[in-house]
């Protein structure tokens, strides 16, 4: 069977690839995730649903963006970090910019950018804008999308069950991300330093220069005790379908036979 | 008594302002604000609350930037509409850093950017971080703040109080911006087409190319109706209430006396 | 009556306006202007002109571009003056390339650059060539004028009565410009601080790191004595008339109808 | 033990690597390699030499970078294969850029650029002058190398003994490439697939547009017959052994302990 | 004796010079210039001076930069002249930075930009400033001067002795540009070509796109009738002592001794 | 008989070269080229081949761009030595950019880009690419070509035959750079200086901050003993020979007529 990542297939192989084919480009960043997690957590979740999703869409995979744009203390714990490697804003739109030209002249029709750093989405946007926006036909199609902002309402109570949810800015190491990451490489989960640490207060505003005095030490912005690898496979189920929903309408893919 | 703008002064009177000034910076956009507002209302928002918050901070105010980033058809509209007047992202960004880094250069030491258009903020960041990222110094500080992320949990039911609220996002001409609008510049309102026009089921993704079929044609994304004047003055008392905590704070301004 | 300003106007309104309407785009800069004149000089100058030439041309006003680029030691005193707030050249090119591309997505067949601001000049230029350079068409058309190319030589006696004229570079925050801000702004000029001070002999040549010892520590180039608001309105009415030659000449305007 | 992929580190294990260690930065392309081969050839063997040099060189291996510079007809195949997708040169400079400042802000002082797809090279050698070109101490210090320079010459008849060496151009998906893939993931490589086709005459100047019609429709440009497991031992052995001469020189390295 | 253009020297030759010495940048353009000059004029002219300042000054001669930007229509003829290879604005100033930048590091303490393109001021300008603007200290410093600034009020009469002087702009291929040429270069003028034809009116404002419609087919501006190597060698001289002035004042040269 | 460059033609002989001529771009560096030649070996040299050229091919030579990209220790004697006057890779890129899309739109269908300057190439191939990438047309077409690519492998047994040759990173202003400067401009080579001097161990990787420390003070690279205009005359006998054939099939020129 062909491989879903298509930097393992030749080019004959990759050529093959029809028009119908959705391409999924995972983006992540290199960033500190608390005590716990490791620095690849974003590139992690991304590829992860990424297979996921190829799987029902009929979709491939392009090699991953390890680099995304600079961490921000409320929602990141921000460039202070060691570890956190960050793009400017413009490096990180002038790549997936070229990127994304390169896959077109390909002749892919239906691209997904499926991001996991929040910080990243003005940019990507701007990317995709920049090089599709002349454009007069709806196909070729780029659709930006992320996990968070497709879980479901009534699936929410299941994951905070223990502690309560607190807002998206601090889901960052907390408990949405570390149950992904224990359902999806547990072993790259450090369990015993699972924390209740957090945030008390946060920010309404940012500052420059940026500093780490806002944030607990460990760059924990809540807890992540209650996480468990049930709890991601929850969420994963959760948002594979609902990203189906839109992904098959934008793509008008109304029957999938393999 | 001296002007609060600091393009009515001369020179000479501009340099008498000390160190213990407050710049404000006003940012807003030329967009599209549904049928009963006119296209400045981010400008207009951003001047008067700058007015307000000049006048107890000890504070000036520059000119202000009025085209601001492409607006988002789930947040704005989108830039298909006609009057929204958009700049790429990179264009926003170098414009804010070299009217910062000239701001510096004329020894200010604490400058506030007031964004009250939502997509201008990831490029805002971006260039407030630029220009002062390498400074070892607390100060001179920059801090960006928007008044929609500084209302009180308890102030929302006076406003939200005969419709319900969906999330900022869907807070463009509807009740907030028109009863900032109402209560700010009333003759700029065409009352008579306040309307109950809206976005029924909110994409939780971007698409590109952007088009207008996600939303109404009247560019409205929520309903206008139950503004009122007495509305944006609540809004008003309480973010300027909000905003001094955290300006006093940062700016280390412990009492004012004029 | 709909406003002159588009910021004014609803969307709808916006986009009622045709193919025939010009569109005025007034740009300054904020920069010293000696002892006597606010920082906004520029600014205002250009609103001014934009709202008669928008009279006679039925014509509508874009929101002003406020910051300029650098001020030169030789005609307006230089970026070491406190006040003096400038953009670099690509940057305020990148800008106007970005609002001149909108504005022609939205339809607009003629537009003027009204600049009043000598330094912008060449940033301007290169910003509408870059915009519509491939275009094949004669329309749409960008036009870039400022006011003192356009005073006929037998009105500058008038002007020039008791002072003589000494050349355009030195005419910064002087007789013309000042009467222009007394006709079209007098509260915002400090009567009381016009002076006979001035450049003795003008650099024929720059220097860079610019520095200010130049000139004068008022900032004047060249004495404001004399000026008053009956000079201010012969330069306007001759500058408007010249102007409507020339701009319904290459806009193809033969008789106005409102 | 530690993970040598400093992705796989928590922020704060991160951390904990001193000053002496090396930071080895793996560099490729996603790029055609004829029918044999996959996309990801350059980055595999980037990656596999940087992990055999991290253990030899107390070193640290950082997020790969999977897309390179502009693929050349005449020794990559060219940019019209599918799935050859290129960065323009000024992207892939300010991304090294980036993602070198990030680094050396962490404290790195040895930093390895290991580079694995030849067109790279001038764009690499770009981004660290620029990043470090200022500099007056000798650390940090960044290293720029690659494979091919780095094998001995009496280890080539070994390589070429069956067919003949014709220069570093060709070996694009040849002999030498091969056998390092069939050394290093020997599950990717398409062994059935091997040919004797290849580029008659090479051409002494490079031509714009660029088109397919100077190379072989299976993008070969030189023989991989003759290639092995073996043979890819060889050269990592001895390019290996060449590398820690010059890095252990370079970075002052003189006895290693671990 | 040592040659006055550095292109001349060997590395070891040109280290010699001493920080007293002054660097002349020659600047010009590949423009068209009428029917009876060559399109190198702009090139040949301020080599030239460059050649005589140099003598004068203690001063050597840096490589010619032969592009210039964009020509305009009512001072150059306009870019759609054949043979008119402009550069953009922004090409120019970093092209001229990154070449001051060298200088600069090579110790030069006193530069001058040499300049006969009208059209290039402003952006080298701009690049003198970006470089420099930093500098706490006066030296090194860097002046830009072109010839037709400094030509002494008395000495016009005798240039324009048989036609009117009718401004700067249309001495392009005019009178003295012709003379200089018949000076400098008398085997580069075709002398039968010379023609009475010129721009009658000039406009007074810039239109985009721009067009050759507003200027005769020729390309000239102005006559170039009654233009004479004497006029010529006039220009020259006085220029040269009007130079002189201000360069020996700027970069502290008291009395030369070589 | 017209010139072969076109700066000195009017305008007019200019606009009447035919789509047929070819037009050569020469580009080179100023850059040390060790004690015994001038800093503008490389613009000398391919001036000088350009003219050659143009003879055998109806060709028409542009002004020559004297900087380039920067020199590298290993193979130019790098930055650090004075009158290496460096361009940045993107300054040269959009440069060489802009010139051609000039060229291009006056009509010109074959165009040579003459490289000496080692460096310039990856930044020059950049500059065709980007400008002519989406040309779906075989012509216009652009050529880029440098001399030490075409010398027949017979041949080189002349050059080096007291003499072993040492690859061509090492031939700057050793035997081959100098010959060519003994047979074009011999007045500009200083013989007594010549030298046996070289490197011995040429490093196989590039390291930054760039150093003089790993070359000889004097620039050398390799010998220069052994050189002669007679070498220099059979180089560019050969040269142009190869050139010739290639050339004349890319550009489609069966036979030349005069």
């Amino acid at each position: 069977m062909k491989s879903l990542f298509i930097e393992n297939l030749t080019w004959e192989e990759y050529a093959d690839i029809t028009e119908d084919n959705v391409l999924i480009i995972p983006i992540g960043a290199t960033e500190q995730h608390s005590l716990h997690l490791p620095l690849s957590v974003d590139n992690v979740i991304s590829v992860n649903f990424a297979q996921r999703l190829a799987k029902e869409l009929n979709g491939f995979i392009a090699p991953a963006l390890s680099y995304g744009y600079k961490s921000n203390p409320t929602s990141g714990g921000g460039p202070l970090f060691p570890g956190t490697i960050d793009l400017n804003g413009n490096t990180l739109t002038i790549l997936v910019q070229d990127i994304l030209n390169e896959f077109l002249k390909d002749g892919w029709k239906k691209i997904i950018l499926l991001n996991s750093h929040y910080e990243n989405q003005a940019f990507l946007s701007e990317a995709a804008d920049l090089v599709i926006k002349d454009q007069q036909e709806e196909f070729p199609k780029i659709v930006l999308a992320s996990w968070w902002d497709n879980i479901s309402e009534d699936v929410m109570p299941q994951i905070f069950n223990e502690r309560p949810f607190r807002g998206w800015d601090l889901e960052h190491a907390a408990i949405t991300e570390t149950s992904l990451m224990m359902y999806f490489e547990p072993h790259l989960v450090r369990y015993e330093l699972l924390s209740e640490e957090g945030l008390e207060n946060v920010p309404k505003y940012q500052r420059y220069p940026v500093s780490k005095t806002l944030i607990p030490s460990s760059g924990n912005l809540y807890t992540s005790i209650s996480s468990s690898p049930e709890k991601g496979k929850i969420i994963v189920d959760n948002v594979i379908e609902n990203f189906l929903v839109f992904f098959k309408e934008e793509f008008m893919i109304e029957q999938l036979v393999f």
